[in-house]
């Protein structure tokens, strides 16, 4: 089929219409989980439910058949002519951390709304069925882990995660996730709740959490890949104490000169390796002298810092920590400090399904958008159904302000122009 | 006079003797002052009188008179024949820090009183009076200003001085003074207690509290200057912060990237001036980033950090400093961050009097000594004398541990080796 037959058959998206029912849903959801501050849906809780509950009578509403899911998440279904098929799934989560913003996660649960809702109204009959999922417990700040409702769903959580306790009432994981009316006997087992082979494709539409699209003036980006990291939560850096003055340059072993090269050095082949087109950002959030010891005129005998190194690219991600690995060595000795590592976190990348990157990008051109590929540094419940198996992808709207906050801002327009680009692909991927 | 002439008129020490007496004064010092951890000779306190009561006692058991000064310092005196010409001084101070060595200002009040004793003892008659004094209140740690004795006795002690308060006990220095027998209403006036005009010299013996002669294997150092420094208390380093993942390097305002990135440029500064002969120490005792916006996953948007260069030569803390402030500016300016830094805080320089230099070293030489010029990194009383105008030396003792806590390791033998370097030039000074 032609990409212009194929279009004569998906309907022309009524903006006016799908705009509305966005906007009253973003609004609905805001004045149900506002806290006084900001946005707060609490994963696995009774403000997460709150919202499940508000989409899944919109979606009723709109005609959609609805459930709930063995892990307890909503699902909204514009059923196919041949249920047999493996079906198509969008959506996102509905959590959101403490004091959050309206739209990290709920812009996307609320795209694949519009979507399903508005081809539905316009009398598109697809073959293959399309699903929305709104999921539960993305969020880490809860139970301190993230993916929890996506890594459910694969039969991903180990008992360690089950018992994690809540940040704020301490019941575990499994407790809270009962209550939200999950099949918690088999999670325990560690069950798949769903058959990724009854899965065609995923796709999440999201706000971008970082800058790019705002600097570039970009509404819309095509995501390549959720960066992956490696990761330590102390590095110590050992030097040798004395007095400022009396210690000339040559006998210094000074964990703050050290640190400093150390992260200099780190940022040369940072620079290097972006130069010839590798993905990676290098971060150290943490970094202090000992408070104890605390003396302008004292040569500093230890530095703690923290190091993490994200790129979508797993062997990038190695070779990275081999530079670091081997300037920690060198400068330690020609310092004289010894720099001592914690243990070794890490998170693997997740890429993107290059075809269905291709048809994003091509829906966006198509319809006068820009196509530009852009890396995700934040991660998202489509790492856990790409690195499950099922081709995965996703469309980033233009925020400003970052997320975690109630200073969230997306603009109408553009979350419009990610939902028509999703709509586009769904419905094509559907006929 | 030749070199031959003047040593034909001084006579030979006796080792042995003065060994004896110095080992039985350093043991007095420290059973009299011991604290169950460390030595405390607290400064204008009861236990700083003990140890002027002590070498008092011991300075009359050998025949010197004895007095203490409007300042409530202690002053033993070896009379010459010619008493309208400028004496000569020695000593060092007899307070510590809390919990510190017995060497540090003690060794210099014994090693004068070593001189003057044996010097009686030894037959010699002087045509110029040597006095030895036993200063008070040299350590910041009790009032949170150095050098409070020798100041006073100079008429530098400002209202503000005067009123600051005791680090435990909250009392002030004038009142502690006053208890001590300082002759208050004069100091509080600012007027000199000691004319300068009457004193020819000053020299100074002291613990090394760096490690330079003990990595060098000298047992001695003539001290060549006293550096004086810049300081910053906090420079603040402002960027931004954001979600680590999300932003790519070129839209970061990196606070610990930017930070490093200065004092690796600021090291770079400073091995080139070395290198170039220039006599300099830099320090960054105190870093951290904001331990209320903790997280790894978190570019830092703040890092705090303390900045001091010391140097014996003021137009190379100056030359230094521009450097800072300007790489302060073009870091700040590539990397979209700002440093803002608080009041200048600085003390002089001090040099020691070239011609007493040469004398101090040209007798270690004819005594079979290393001559090695030293700067002193930590402030000391003889900067003091010589910034008011009296021509001061230093002999510097190896010391392993630094100082300022109970380990100071100096040895016997290195310490009567000045002892030998200092009568020599005293005696010679004296005829």
């Amino acid at each position: 089929m032609t990409a212009m037959a194929m279009q004569a058959r998906v309907p022309a998206m009524n903006m006016g219409r799908d705009t509305a029912l966005c906007e009253k849903l973003f609004d609905t959801l805001r004045a149900a989980t506002f806290d006084g501050v900001g946005i707060t849906r609490e994963s696995f809780g009774a403000s997460e439910s709150r919202a499940l509950d508000i989409v899944e009578n919109a979606a009723r509403e709109c005609g959609l058949a609805t459930e709930r899911d063995a892990g307890g998440n909503l699902v909204a279904t514009l059923a196919g002519s041949r249920p047999g098929l493996p079906f198509l799934a969008c959506g996102s989560h509905l959590d959101s951390v403490p004091q959050g913003g309206n739209y990290d996660g709920g812009a996307g649960v609320i795209a694949g709304l519009a979507v399903l809702a508005g081809l539905r109204r316009d009398g598109f009959a697809p073959r293959r069925t399309i699903k929305l999922f709104g999921l539960r417990g993305e969020e880490s700040a809860w139970f301190g882990k993230a993916y929890l409702g996506s890594s459910a769903l694969f039969g991903r959580l180990t008992p360690d995660d089950l018992a994690s306790p809540h940040a704020v009432t301490g019941r575990s994981l499994e407790d809270c996730m009962g209550d939200a009316g999950a099949d918690i006997d088999r999670i325990v087992r560690g069950e798949p709740l769903l058959d990724r082979k009854t899965v065609a494709a995923w796709v999440e539409l999201h706000i971008e959490q970082g800058p790019v699209l705002v600097a570039r003036d970009l509404p819309i980006g095509i995501v390549t890949g959720i960066r992956g990291n490696v990761r330590h939560r102390t590095v110590e850096c050992i030097g040798e104490a004395g007095h400022s003055g009396a210690v000339p340059r040559w006998l210094r072993r000074d964990a703050v000169f050290a640190t400093a090269e150390l992260i200099t050095h780190l940022d040369r082949h940072w620079r290097t390796l972006l130069e010839r087109g590798r993905d990676l950002v290098i971060t150290s959030g943490i970094m202090g002298t000992e408070s104890a010891e605390h003396a302008i005129a004292r040569i500093p005998g230890s530095v703690k810092f923290s190091f993490e190194a994200r790129s979508q690219n797993q062997e990038t991600l190695e070779a990275f920590y081999d530079l670091f690995l081997s300037e920690c060595a060198g400068i330690g000795d020609e310092r004289g400090v010894e720099f001592k590592l914690d243990r070794r976190l890490q998170s693997a990348p997740a890429s993107m399904d290059p075809a269905w990157v291709d048809r994003l990008r091509a829906a966006a051109r198509d319809l006068g958008l820009p196509d530009e590929p852009i890396p995700s540094g934040a991660g998202h419940d489509a790492a856990v159904f790409a690195n499950a198996g099922i081709p995965s992808a996703m469309i980033f709207i233009r925020n400003e302000n970052g997320s975690h906050n109630p200073h969230e801002d997306m603009k109408m327009g553009d979350f419009m122009s990610g939902v028509a680009v999703m709509r586009r692909v769904l419905a094509e991927a559907a006929l």
